[in-house]
C-alpha cells in the first residue's frame, strides 16, 4: 500500500484506536471516533474529555500509539508518536463541531473539552500476512 | 456490562487487537485474530509467527494490552496484564487448528509456530461514554 492508500482506505474510517502506557508501563488501548482533523499520515486531532484516563496518562507520559484498520480486508497501519494534551481556545475551536455541545454542554469553552494531538514519528502497515516499516517526514 | 455480556457480546468478535511496547516505550498496536483459547476474561492463547516484531517485543517487555470491541455498539473492554511467548509442543499443540500448514508449512512443529499467552490483571469496560474498571481473579 501507498500512502494514498493508507490515507483513502484506512486511516478515514469512522474509528481509530489510540494507546497510552499506564503508571505501571502497560499498554492500555480504546476505540475513538476518527480524528477531527488530520494532517496527512503525520498529525491528528481527536476530541475528548479532559478528566478522562487517556488524558491524565497522556500528560504523565506522552508515547503513544494509533492503529486504524479495515478488518475485513485484514489491512491495517499503526503509528507512534507524541500525544498532546491541548485545551487552549484556538486547539478546541479547530476540532469543534455543531452537536459536540451534547458532551460538553458549556460549548467550546467548556473546561471539560480537551484536544488530543498525536504526531507520528514513524508507522507500519499491514496487509495480510505482509507488514512494512514506514517513515514520516 | 456483567462478565457474561462482555464475554458474549465483545470477546467473542473475530478480531482482537493486541499492544507491546517498543524499546523505546511507544505503544504498538496491531488486529489479530481471536484467541484460540481463552479462560474467561482472564487467559487468552493467540498464534502467531516466532519472527514477528510483536514476539520480540514481548519477550523484551512482557507487559500488554488487549481491546475488543464492537464498534457499531460503541461498547469495548480493555485489559492490561502479562504476554509471555510460548515454543513448547503442548502449547503450540493446544491451539493448532487444521489449515494451519497454510502458516506454518511444517506443522505443528514448524519453528516458526509461536504461542502468545496473555495473562489479564485487571480491565475497563467501555460502553457509550461511560467506563469503569474492574478486577480479575
Amino acid at each position: 500500500m501507498n500512502r494514498a492508500e493508507i490515507e483513502q482506505r484506512i486511516v478515514s474510517r469512522p474509528t481509530a484506536f489510540v494507546a497510552s502506557a499506564d503508571e505501571a508501563g502497560y499498554s492500555c488501548m480504546k476505540a475513538m471516533l476518527a480524528p477531527r482533523v488530520r494532517e496527512g499520515l503525520r498529525v491528528f486531532y481527536f476530541t475528548t474529555d479532559t478528566h478522562s484516563m487517556r488524558v491524565a496518562q497522556y500528560r504523565r507520559n506522552s508515547r503513544a500509539g494509533i492503529y486504524c484498520c479495515d478488518e475485513e480486508r485484514f489491512v491495517g497501519v499503526m503509528l507512534c508518536g507524541e500525544m498532546e494534551t491541548l485545551t487552549d481556545a484556538a486547539s478546541r475551536e479547530a476540532v469543534w463541531r455543531d452537536g459536540d455541545t451534547e458532551y460538553d454542554p458549556l460549548g467550546v469553552d467548556d473546561p471539560d473539552d480537551c484536544v488530543l494531538r498525536f504526531t507520528a514519528r514513524g508507522g507500519r502497515t499491514y496487509a495480510g500476512c505482509q507488514s512494512e516499516n514506514f517513515t514520516i517526514e
